[in-house]
C-alpha cells in the first residue's frame, strides 16, 4: 500500500483531498495519503512549488514527485531532486486554456473592445475581417498549444507554429530555431505564447522578435511571464506597432498594483486564470501515474531535465 | 445576354459594381450590369430592400430577384412582387456569423467584461467553468444557426436547438414548437438567437419565454431585433434574472441614443455587424444563381413565401 504524500499547502490539500481520494480509489490504489509522513516512508509526492517541501534528499524511496501544474520551472532546478517528476497535463486545464485562448484572440479579431467603449449611444459600425486574413502564431507547440490550434484553425485562422525543435503538424504551418521565430512572426496578426519558460525561452519576445511583428499585431500570452522582455513590450505598445497585449502570467505575481501593465490602455492583465488545473481532472491524471508507477510503465508526461520541461 | 439591374442605392453601387463584374465574368455570364432600364427589359434584380424599387409589377420578363441580405422580411411582404425571390447566403456572412456568435459567446463563458472592469490594479482570480458545464441554446437551425453550432460544439459547449419544425442535427439536442421551446430554453446558460422574423417569430422571446431560462442566463441576438420583446428583456434584466444581453439589432437601427439598452450595464450594443454580407463571396452567390436560371435550373436559397423566409 503505497505512502503518498501531499506536499502543496493547506489550501490545496483542503481542495485536493478529497478528489484525490475519489481518484486513487477509482483507480483500484489501496493508499494511505496524507500531508506528513516520515520522508523515508514516501512512495509517491503530489507536488505544488509553493510547498515547503524542497529538499528531497530524504526522500530516499520515493518512486515519482508528481507536480499539479503543467509549468515545473520552480521545481525542475531544485537540485535536491533526483526522483522522476511528472508535470501535470490535465484535461481541464487543457480544456480551459483553450477555451481562454480562443476566447481572448476572438476578442481581438472582432475588436469587442471597440464596442464595448462606445455604450453611451455610439452607433459606430465596424465590420471585422475573416479569421482565414488573420494568421494566429503559435510559440509552443506542446499539448497546450495543439490544442488551441485544433480550436482556432476549425473557427477559420491560419495558423503558424513555432517551436524549438522541428515538428510537423496537420493544418499548421510550421518553423523553428532562431530564424524560423522571425519567420513565423513576420506575418501573425495575433500571436499566441504557450511556451514552457527555460533558458533558452527566457526573453524570447523581446525587441528584435517583436520587431518582426507586422505592424498592428497583438500579444496573447498564458504561458510565462518571462517569456516576454516586458520593457521591450511596453516600448512597442507605446510607439504603437503592437496595438494590444493581453497578459495573464507576469514575473511577480500577483502583478504589483503600480506594474505599468495595469495602467497602459492597451494591455490587458488578467490574473493568471487561463490555466487553472481542475481537481477533478488533475486528480485522475494522480492516480493514474501511481497506477502505472506501482505496474512499472513509465510516467506519463514525465520532465526531461535536461530541456527543462 | 441578361440585363441585370442593381437595385439597393448608391453607396451599395460603389461597393459592388466591381466584384458583381468580377464574379459574373468569372462565371462566364457575358451581361449588362446597371442600375437602370426600362423594367421590361430586367433579366435578373440584384436587390436590397432599402432600394427605391418598390413596384415590380412593370418588371414583366424578371426571371429571378436576388436580395444582398440574408433578412428577406423587407421584401417578402410586398404582394407586387411575384417574381422567384432569392435571400442571401453567402459564405462570408455564414463565416462572420459563426465568428462573432463563437467571440460574443466565449466573451460571456469567461467573463472578459470582469477582467476589464479590473484594470486598476485590481488582481481578482475567477477561474470560469468549462465550456461543458455551459450549455449553448440556439434558436434557429438553418444555415447560420447551424455554422454556429458547429463552432460552438468543438469548443465543448453542449448544444440545444430549437427550430418551429422538427430537426434532427447531429450533436444538438433538438427541439420544436412552443413547449419545446420552454424545454430548450430550460437547460441554457447563453441562449443564441438566430431565427427570421417572421409574424409567429416575432416577440419570441417575451415575458413568458424569459422566465423559463435558467437564473443567470445570457442572451445574444445577432438575428433580428423583433425577436425579443424590449420591455420584457429590460425587465428581466433589471430583476437580475438575466445576467447580460448582447444585441446586434434592434427594432429601430441605428438605435436612438436615448433607448434604454445604451445606458443599461447588462446590456451591450453592436451596431449591426454580426453579419454582413461581404461583396466579394456574395457575388460569387449572386452569379452562380444567374447562371443556374439560365440553365433552367432551380434558383439556390429561394424564399417560401408561406413561410415567409
Amino acid at each position: 500500500m503505497p505512502n503518498i504524500l501531499f506536499a502543496a499547502g493547506p489550501r490545496m490539500w483542503e481542495t485536493y483531498r478529497s478528489p484525490l481520494k475519489t481518484a486513487l480509489d477509482a483507480a483500484g490504489i489501496a493508499h494511505d495519503l496524507r500531508t506528513d509522513f516520515a520522508p523515508d516512508q514516501v512512495d509517491y509526492i503530489v507536488y505544488a512549488p509553493s510547498s515547503t517541501l524542497q529538499d528531497f534528499r530524504p526522500y530516499t524511496r520515493t518512486k515519482a514527485v508528481l507536480n499539479l501544474w503543467a509549468g515545473v520551472e520552480g521545481i525542475v532546478g531544485n537540485d535536491t531532486l533526483t526522483q522522476p517528476l511528472a508535470r501535470m497535463v490535465d484535461h481541464g486545464l487543457r480544456q480551459g486554456m483553450t477555451e481562454w485562448v480562443t476566447g481572448q484572440v476572438l476578442r481581438h479579431h472582432l475588436d469587442i473592445d471597440y464596442f464595448l467603449a462606445r455604450q453611451s449611444g455610439d452607433w459606430a459600425p465596424k465590420v471585422p475581417p475573416l479569421a482565414q486574413d488573420r494568421p494566429v502564431a503559435l510559440l509552443g507547440l506542446g499539448e497546450l498549444g495543439q490544442a488551441c490550434a485544433g480550436a482556432l484553425g476549425a473557427i477559420g485562422f491560419p495558423l503558424r507554429g513555432w517551436s524549438r525543435n522541428p515538428k510537423s503538424l496537420p493544418g499548421i504551418e510550421t518553423f523553428h530555431g532562431p530564424r524560423g521565430l522571425t519567420e513565423c512572426l513576420s506575418q501573425a496578426a495575433t500571436v499566441v505564447l504557450l511556451l514552457p519558460l527555460t533558458p533558452s525561452t527566457e526573453n524570447l519576445l523581446n525587441a528584435t522578435t517583436l520587431a518582426a511583428l507586422p505592424a498592428g499585431a497583438v500579444i496573447v500570452n498564458p504561458g510565462r511571464g518571462g517569456l516576454i522582455d516586458d520593457a521591450a513590450l511596453l516600448a512597442a505598445l507605446d510607439a504603437g506597432r503592437i496595438t494590444h497585449a493581453t497578459l495573464d502570467v507576469f514575473r511577480q505575481e500577483p502583478l504589483p498594483a503600480d506594474h505599468p501593465y495595469w495602467a497602459n490602455p492597451r494591455v490587458t492583465v488578467t490574473p493568471h486564470i487561463a490555466s487553472e488545473t481542475r481537481p477533478d481532472t488533475a486528480s485522475q491524471v494522480i492516480a493514474e501515474n501511481i497506477v502505472r508507477a506501482e505496474a512499472g510503465q513509465p510516467l506519463l508526461h514525465r520532465v526531461d531535465r535536461e530541456q527543462g520541461y
